[in-house]
């Protein structure tokens, strides 16, 4: 978009960038966020440390933007939770498959290193919250709204305790191992979670 | 404790093993996990890498001892919650003692250090399970037995799942800095939870 670029010039250097994106999601997949280097990063993209250094600060915003460039390939039209007018029956599904999710090797190692990047970047932290999980903590509300408008759960409720109460004991279990994700847990979340917001 | 060690060998051991466990805090303390090296923790502590190496294979490994260290020289008595006999009241003073905690810059760096050790090494996460973790699990489950017997909690809950969800959204919340950690955050996750397992 610059003026200052050939088309050519700008041509090459989104291939550069791809290849860097798609070299940290491979590398990640392979052998986890610790053993994975800029250097690592450099060799496995064909391009000298030099060029991920001009576009990223650190190995964290290159794992970030690995990330943020998938969810930009897919369908960016916006996310939405089933709604069939049974709550109960709409969370638990999302749930199951949440913990299904988390319990998928192929998902491990990559959503491990972004939380291992989060964690120690507050910056990293307040763009992961703006671009990545807005639009999913958004659908999840839409969802909790939907369900306080047809009376099944308490229209005072604060909507991001209710979502916090639902995922982050599942996050945490999978986070730090406490525990296994079955489906009888994603239910047992659900069904605890909608009793304590009865309407 | 071993024999083939002189008492002078054995102590020099031991002020060396003292020595590195306290640089690791000072370092992870003053410029946060990601930058503490190894190198810099020999260096600090005044011994070789290779003296390190002999005791732990990993940086994560040797800040998890250097959590452990100081676990151990605190009382080992056993850990206990509150108990009034209120159990809402109890949970609150913990969980906003939690949530101050947290919040704390001091307290903010180690932990945030020993989690992103935790979230790569299952070997370490198991062991803090064991050694850290476990005693206050079993604290707070101990006290929540009581308020079963005293009629306060349903008795048939799951106490680990009670548990999680009291603890979960406060960790999650802190660790990814989705929301501030407030009083009333921890009295709403103690009010709902606690009406989710009512008698």
């Amino acid at each position: 978009m610059t003026t200052d670029r050939t088309p050519d010039r700008s041509r090459r250097s989104e291939r550069s960038r791809q290849a860097i994106l798609a070299a940290t999601r491979e590398l990640i997949a392979e052998s986890g966020y610790a053993k994975v280097s800029i250097e690592a990063i450099a060799a496995r993209a064909g391009v000298g440390k030099q060029t991920i250094y001009r576009w990223w600060s650190s190995k964290g915003a290159v794992i970030f933007d690995s990330f943020l460039a998938l969810s930009e390939s897919a369908d960016g039209a916006g996310i939405e939770l089933p709604d069939t007018g049974d709550l109960a029956a709409d969370l638990k599904l999302v749930l199951r498959a949440t913990a299904a999710e988390f319990a998928d090797p192929e998902f491990e190692r990559p959503i491990r290193a972004l939380n291992s990047a989060l964690i120690h970047d507050p910056e990293l932290a307040a763009r992961y919250r703006e671009t990545l999980a807005r639009p999913v903590d958004e659908a999840k509300k839409a969802r909790l709204r939907s369900a306080q408008k047809s009376g099944q759960l308490d229209p005072a409720a604060d909507l991001d305790l209710v979502s916090e109460m639902l995922y982050a004991p599942l996050f945490q279990r999978w986070l730090l191992r406490t525990g296994p994700l079955t489906d009888e847990y994603a239910d047992a979340l659900v069904d605890n979670t909608l009793r304590a917001f009865r309407p």
